[in-house]
């Protein structure tokens, strides 16, 4: 930005790079590191570094761990039958907080897109295919997000998972806890029409 | 946050103590983070330690600067004889945007505050009065913010400075550029009316 001295453009700079930070934030971030005392920016950019050099993805499930293989698939009293596959770690963190499910977890990292060039060969869904072979897994639960992507990566995966004698299942798409009727979409709709449970 | 692992759950409560980022925004940064190489969270964290090191305040206006004295300060072509006090560095730099002003700037860091317990003494008063003594100086703009911190400190400082026998003059409060009137507060509309220029 003009009449910023270099090192504090370097930093709006930097700032303006991350998602989510326009150029106001960002030059509030940057002006704010100044205002920082250097203890607490050298912890700042510390922390940076360990969490980028120390977090991995889990051997068995690429959800990230700081370990070899993530507290989840190394807990033997989660049922390691049911994996439930989701797009990003995120979405593990999101399920975990529903405290609804105990099996474990298969990260793609992404979901398929065409147009963005990203394929099955560009998520880990040969190393899904990896851990059904040993024969351990009675399910798997595909938790996809529900928008475009989300759906054909579900439906792709139902298509190559269902020959190997796996149950395949699809968490259900209805209308969210608390949501009115009247401004829910039509396809939510429809879906939780098509979905209803008997009472 | 329950559930993220240790050195990503430390990224998150980094972001958190910034201004302007919530929760969200700390979660999708910290692992944006991760999804970052390890040399661009490097050069992140070395521009924030960089720029914290090496920027100073000016020792003539105390504005920020990476040397002994800033560029607007060390600038013949300015006028030396016309200083526009500002309360933050911020300040200074909208200023130099509105290529309004030829002089130089003295940046106060704060604005009085009682309730803050900010007095004339935590301000930069006492290095601004070390400059008019010198007698060079002709006029002193206050350009404090227009709310009641910004008010009371420019009538402070008018009090103070115009003993000195210098030109104490206050920007223009009135209608802002492309205002509309009818959304104009009453204080503003009062001080337009007040400082209406004769064409």
């Amino acid at each position: 930005m003009a009449g910023l001295i270099k090192p504090l453009n370097n930093v709006y700079e930097e700032f303006r790079g991350l998602p989510g930070i326009g150029n106001k934030s960002a030059l509030r971030l940057a002006y704010h590191i100044i205002d920082m005392s250097e203890d607490e920016v050298r912890r700042l950019a510390e922390t940076l570094m360990k969490a980028k050099r120390e977090i991995r993805f889990c051997r068995e499930c690429f959800n990230l761990t700081d370990r070899e293989v993530c507290e989840i698939c190394g807990d033997e009293n989660r049922d390691h039958s049911v994996i439930c596959v989701v797009e990003q770690p995120q979405d593990a963190m999101a399920m975990e907080r529903s405290h609804g499910f105990n099996g474990v977890y298969h990260v793609l990292h992404g979901c398929l897109s065409p147009l963005d060039g990203i394929g099955p060969e560009e998520l880990r869904i040969k190393e899904l295919l990896r851990r059904l072979e040993k024969g351990d897994v009675k399910e798997v639960i595909l938790a996809t997000n529900s928008n475009v992507e989300g759906e054909a990566t579900a439906a792709y995966l139902a298509r190559v998972l269902r020959p190997l004698g796996v149950v395949v299942s699809r968490i259900a798409r209805g209308l969210p806890m608390g949501g009115d009727l009247e401004y829910a979409d039509e396809v939510t709709l429809a879906k939780a029409l098509e979905n209803r449970t008997r009472l």
